[in-house]
């Protein structure tokens, strides 16, 4: 089956359809054919951003919701033959400090949205968007989808329970659910108002603005990164196959690097900025989890999954990206 | 260092204090010389029973709250040295039909009382009781912590949850916090009033009241029991315990037992009853798990503990409990 072509005319949700993932997502699916609702909620802070769907404005739909609010999205999954269910709080920093607040999105909200499918649309695809700080400090490298999951803190809790919810329904009660497990994933459209969800982007704002890039330590911990367009083709591929129905794949990026190596390929493609090294702070070397990298074999295996971008040419497009519309994002 | 006798004079709060082990743990203590103070919501249909402190009510304090409101659990954490935080909403089959209530007490809750005692008491140790329904579907036996947590249910993610909080506040606040992983426990002051808590005290009322046991298919399903003195007696060493901190240990029983051979042997002892098979409901069998029995190497080696009650034993005084006292349960 040709995946691309499957999604012509489908009728597709998204939630956290107008931040990072989401908006990259929802832009190739109107490219591709599809009929597709996005669902954010607009939470300043979180990464929702209009435009974030700048020239789509009119080839797609908004509704600003809350995933927390069960009636919307009972009201909202019917009629959709996929939802890709990718609505979260994503900030590990901000989920120590109001960890109620990223329960209820991150594993009520789910669940809530499972029980609405349940009930309301039983036979849509849901793909879950999980991340690999499920996994918490790794015992063994790459992570691969045997590893245990001891997440460090109170995110990587409930996008565990999150995805867990998911696979219950697909075992209790068929529905046609699959998860990806997402490594650090880069490229346009993200949140840079804050640094609260994830270096990468803020690495590569401090560059554009011509600021010093700080790491800890001698900045040798291994990271692996994907390109967006890299995670939405995986999203892609996943929602289109029946086989991937109640798995979960880890998705992964090409060789691992260094922050130490990251930071100065950002300043030089950047062609501005620098890069300090500083001693770790106790409080966070103490949370520190050392290397961390994902094997994508099992995605790879099963439907023919890998990241194609070089990292060069993903970061030098992200650049670009926030050259030009840094305005809409900082 | 004697662990029993550690618990003199120690100022200790039992959530779940009124249910099955939380009471058995409390007259344990009671007997130790601790000041026992009980938390329980006394939720119909929960397990909270008073006259499961019957004897006992002098020598503790009852204090009748919800886990799930944050503002008694404040209050009442305060000034203790241990807490053993076992309440919990224990029915599978509840958490299917009511996945929300299921989040809010065995999730929520773990994370609200986490809370409390990092901002009201951070020098409390606190001791989680998981479930060995973590795991989900044994893909080998018997299984020990290095075994994926692939919950089954609704309940089994929540538990996960629950427990993981502990070891994220471990890790990030460096709260004291542990968890045993509980297998099938049985004894005297378990629920009985309805089947949805667990297979063992179902069949001992059934066999005490003169009834049938009825089992799926033949009843070779293997499964592993712990008599509550034995799971009273892992709680008590990891209260005691500082090398138990951050630590899960799995409990375990003795030798495994099919349904079969356990159904009869409960019949035998109570003298009344019979064992019919009937064949596997289909909804049933989908979520059945086959063979589940634990490893408890991990604990005994760490801290000595092994389950010593014989099941024949075990049961024998289950079952003259409930001859004696079932009217308190029915």
């Amino acid at each position: 089956m040709d995946y691309l072509a499957y999604y012509e005319n489908k009728s597709i949700l998204i939630t956290g359809g107008l931040g990072f993932i989401g908006s990259n997502l929802a832009r190739r699916l109107v490219d591709l054919g599809a009929h597709v609702t996005l669902v954010d909620s607009m939470i300043p802070d979180y990464g929702g951003n209009l435009f974030n769907i700048a020239g789509y404005e009119d080839r797609l739909r908004v509704n600003i919701a809350d995933v927390r609010d069960p009636y919307s999205m009972r009201a909202l999954v019917r009629g959709q033959q996929i939802l890709f269910n990718l609505a979260g709080q994503v900030s590990h920093v901000d989920s120590m400090h109001d960890p109620f607040t990223d329960l209820e999105i991150n594993a009520r909200s789910p669940l809530s949205i499972l029980e609405a499918c349940r009930h309301e649309n039983p036979a849509v695809k849901v793909v879950y968007a999980g991340t690999r700080q499920q996994y918490g400090k790794p015992q063994y490298l790459p992570l691969d989808e045997n590893h245990l999951q001891n997440p460090t803190d109170v995110n990587g809790v409930n996008k565990l329970a999150g995805e867990w919810y998911h696979m219950v329904y697909f075992n209790a009660y068929g529905l046609r659910t699959a998860s990806l497990r997402l490594t650090n994933t880069y490229g346009p459209r993200q949140l840079l108002k804050h640094n609260r969800q994830g270096f990468i982007g803020w690495f590569v704002r401090l560059a554009v603005e011509g600021k010093t890039i700080q790491l800890y330590g001698d900045g040798s911990q291994l990271r692996d990164l994907c390109y967006v367009d890299d995670t939405v083709d995986a999203f892609l591929r996943v929602g289109a196959a029946e086989e991937a129905n109640g798995q979960l794949y880890n998705l992964g990026g090409q060789a691992p690097i260094s922050l130490y190596d990251l930071s100065h390929l950002i300043v030089q493609l950047a062609g501005k900025g620098r890069v300090e090294l500083a001693p770790w702070p106790e409080d966070r070397k103490r949370i520190d989890i050392g290397d961390v990298y994902s094997s994508y074999t099992r995605i790879h295996d099963a439907l023919g999954w890998e990241p194609t971008t070089p990292l060069e040419d993903g970061l030098a497009r992200m650049i670009g990206y926030y050259r030009q519309y840094g305005r809409y994002y900082w």
